[in-house]
């Protein structure tokens, strides 16, 4: 249907499964700074909604946005969008510090929002946040693409259903990123636009360890940043890891980083470990190295054996149409709004207690 | 040679490569409490030592050890060992918390002593070991097997002095251990005798990480303990992790846990990251999850590719030779007396300060 183009590389490719009728569900956008939003119009297309309409300041990212959803009309404003009575969905993938105030507008005009990651990046913007949903109802979704766009972290999280590993004791999660420097734009570099690295990558760690282990709540015990390597940006973070133990007391470890070697045949090495007390899990996200470029890698050990599973094009992408529905049935089935904001949060706080290391 | 048996099993097989004529280097052993005395004798064996002399409380041990040495004499008590005026070297796997104290009366022999990890369980042990190198000038060298008897650990180390992958920024390492109830004994469930996870098995991931990346100390920013499925003993700890900060900048995480399951085919899926300004390691060293149950897979991503290398069979266990060499010429080449300290130091200082999760 749509070609593949640089904005697709952002977007994993799943099967349609409409939850809602033609028309049923139609999405604005607004803010197209990161490619992610490709990946989530293509998710929630997918889905059954339709992406009817576009804003971003840039002409130049409409025009190649309008390429690969050609139904979207491009607006000469994002008021058009906010004041569009058709569209039930506001998707955005601004710079990351306009979220937040989006956010905000969007459910003020009593419509559902549905940002990329992070979804806003300070405490002050998630207060805001929490208390225009509870006062308009609506919802502010976030795109955590790193378990709900990949199809092993889909398998994984039916597995743990299942009680394939018993209990969940512990989640560690790899999360290198490739830094492509001359496709950045200057908002990358500067920690007040993008939040810092644990609230930029970190954030989705951190929804993954809730998620698989399902704590409610947890508490960030030590946290790390550096800019070990791109020094000639000095608001540039390229690591940072945290450690957190969740109020069920299963516990966590990650690392992001910027060091995905060049010569790697994928952004990023992503691994996610996952031990129970009856087995283990784990997941080769994006490339099974030296071995294999294509994703979505899951191995699991538990007392019978050893288990590869390839769960690419097979345990799909259910988060699309199930968010779908929870708006249109204002139902919370796809993810609590409380896991939505209980991940970011954490990750601002791993951010802001961070041990500075060089 | 030696026959394969339960104890061999502790022994990876190298090369035979004598540093020394046959007599040169008479080896005694006292304590034959945990397996890995087989593959200290076999590494020092392999190198040219000769095993002379045995000692332990239990005769049946004894003879085992015997089956598998039998240039080894039995001897009557400890006493016999210290005072034979041949032997250069006591070698132990005596119950963690005798290792120490057992090492004073060694060194004051005027003999070096090779005891297994952990080498002792306290500070206080620590402080009088530290006392008496310094008095007597005798070495007290430590099997951290989990790098200096893992072949893929040897090549790991080659490819960073090389600076295959530029500056060495992280060692994350996870030490997972079948548990094997039916025969451990009961030390083994004591904490004042094994002295907790982070000691008996965190220190060898602790020497890993000074090795790899360098630093001489580091600092211990958080550490964790648990007992999740074993509560019928309660002095033993199923899970620990922790994270530190090397003097140079570089960080670890490491988790160690009793949770290998029954399908695993190898005792545990150890594995090391090692991220580096230029590219990353992986090692997958007794198993290849899924793949295969041989050993010794080390994975180099770089500019240039990603690489794959088996060093089993390929890349040797230097250590051994090498520290024969430092007690007959009184030299530190294998290894500094203060790395061997620091890193149980660590893991002490890591144990004392451990948040219990449950």
């Amino acid at each position: 249907m749509q070609k593949k183009s640089n904005g697709m590389s952002y977007a994993p490719k799943g099967k349609a499964e409409p939850v809602c009728a033609r028309g049923e569900f139609p999405v604005g956008v607004i803010g197209l700074a990161h490619g992610h939003i490709y990946g989530m119009c293509n998710g929630l297309s997918e889905a059954g909604a339709d992406i009817v309409r576009v804003y971003d300041p840039d002409p130049l990212k409409v025009k190649a946005f309008r390429d690969l959803f050609p139904s979207a009309a491009a607006a000469e404003s994002e008021g058009e969008i906010l004041e569009d009575q058709r569209i039930k969905m506001v998707a955005s993938a601004g710079v990351p510090d306009t979220r937040g105030p989006l956010g905000l507008r969007v459910m003020e005009q009593g419509k559902d929002y549905f940002s990329d990651k992070p979804p806003l990046i300070t405490m002050e913007q998630l207060a805001a946040a929490r208390e225009a949903r509870a006062r308009t109802g609506m919802k502010y979704a976030v795109y955590y693409s790193e378990r709900l766009h990949v199809e092993a972290a889909t398998l994984a999280g039916r597995m743990i259903q299942e009680g394939r590993i018993g209990r969940v004791l512990q989640v560690i999660g790899l999360g290198p990123h490739r830094i492509s420097l001359d496709q950045r734009p200057d908002w990358f570099f500067d920690r007040s636009r993008y939040g810092g690295i644990l609230v930029d990558i970190g954030c989705h760690q951190i929804e993954q360890f809730l998620f698989f282990t399902g704590a409610v709540d947890a508490k960030v015990l030590q946290s790390k940043t550096a800019n070990y390597r791109f020094k000639q940006y000095p608001g540039f973070e390229d690591f940072g890891d945290a450690t957190l133990v969740g109020d069920n007391g299963a516990t966590q470890y990650f690392r992001v980083d910027w060091f995905t070697p060049d010569g790697l045949g994928a952004w990023g090495d992503g691994r996610t470990f996952i031990l129970g007390t009856e087995g283990y899990i784990e997941l080769r996200k994006y490339i099974d190295v030296g071995r294999s470029k294509e994703g979505d890698h899951l191995f699991l050990v538990d007392r019978e054996g050893e288990h590869y599973h390839s769960a690419a094009g097979r345990a799909g992408f259910p988060f699309f149409g199930e968010l779908i529905r929870d708006c249109l049935d204002r139902t919370d089935k796809a993810y609590s709004q409380a896991g939505f904001f209980k991940a970011i949060e954490l990750a601002i706080t791993a951010q802001r207690q961070a041990l500075e290391v060089e």
